[in-house]
């Protein structure tokens, strides 16, 4: 048992520094977070519920991440936005080789230029982590969120 | 020392366990995280802080749980809402033999359907958990929440 | 690695001592959680980001720490609130001797008699920890936060 308690402390220590690497706009780090081939989607939870596949960011491999890194730095126009992401204990939902299934309840808090900080998109990460020589990597990450609303200004990775 | 941290770690699970359970509203699962005869309170902290017994949900079995559960799912009229549990990291205060006690921040959001989500009910558990052949089971948990406010609507379980 | 992973839960359960003691108003217990000579400050981030020295409070002793709770808790004429701190999982981010440095994330709500919840903080602990006899201390405890917004009544300690 010890085992996969330690499994769950890992997980906890993954998703702490996640959350820095983008709370601290080190944006060119997240890729790192995963596997060459990883897939990453951003769903509401409407959708995800009915399995269907509508989802307002997929990307199929850590290329199509590094693009959109390039596109958040240096193309995108947007307002400009401060991330905080308050990530709850990581539930290990089970392991086969070297695969780990696990989930974890987010908010992520968004302060504007001059404004109050406000709740900007909650949620959970349904993950799929390979335990690999680097330590682990998520092979997916779907960021499955409570509300539909504020989300035509997604601009950062949850 | 290690023994206190694992079981402190456990919790955690637990209780992450315990917030997937809910916000993916799989309410028929709720009662299993108690004891049979186990007590489980809302109460608003301004009575908690003063000893007054008034508590806005007060069940003292799991029999009154299912009910509870019953209730929310083939009765109660309401207008739904998804809810989203952050729960901090658990604080073990105790241990007497089978019966830890324990506490945990938690920040519940809810969204409404089309709404942005929002904070909902914030507060502490107040936890007494005894251990069984099939691992933690709650003895009682007492939700002692900050704000009395949008609370005429809670029909779900924090 | 099992020790890395212990003293992070061992943080994590030090973050939620100390969120206890604040929330529940414990003021005076506060300063013990810090060593006699620790640095304590509470900073914007726009501030911090640009190595600007302003912040919002900086006190450079447990002495100016135990002057701090007694403004509060007997000289300063303030509205009363309730906080609850939602703290992430630490991150443990380097060790040398006796000394760690670690960061969390944390969301702060804020309750006013008769109001709802509302968010009222988010930000990051930068920590210096030292283990002594008696357990973690801190070092320093630097809280970046996240916006400038109604911090003109920031009282108690983040």
């Amino acid at each position: 048992m010890n085992e996969a308690l330690l499994l769950q402390l890992e997980i906890d220590g993954f998703n702490a520094a996640y959350a820095a690497a983008l709370d601290e706009r080190r944006f060119d780090d997240w890729p790192g977070f995963f596997l060459a081939d990883a897939r990453y989607t951003v769903q509401a939870r409407e959708n995800f519920d009915r399995n269907l596949p509508l989802a307002l960011i997929d990307l199929e491999s850590q290329g199509m991440m590094k693009d959109r890194v390039y596109g958040i730095t240096q193309t995108i126009y947007h307002g400009p936005y401060y991330t905080r992401h308050v990530v709850g204990c990581a539930q290990v939902l089970g392991q086969e080789g070297d695969r780990i299934r696990a989930q974890a309840n987010y908010a992520v808090f968004r302060t504007r230029p001059g404004d109050a900080s406000e709740v900007y998109n909650v949620g959970r990460y349904i993950d799929l982590f390979e335990r690999t020589p680097a330590g682990l990597k998520l092979a997916s990450r779907r960021c499955v969120y409570d509300s539909e609303m504020v989300l035509n200004s997604l601009i950062y990775p949850i």
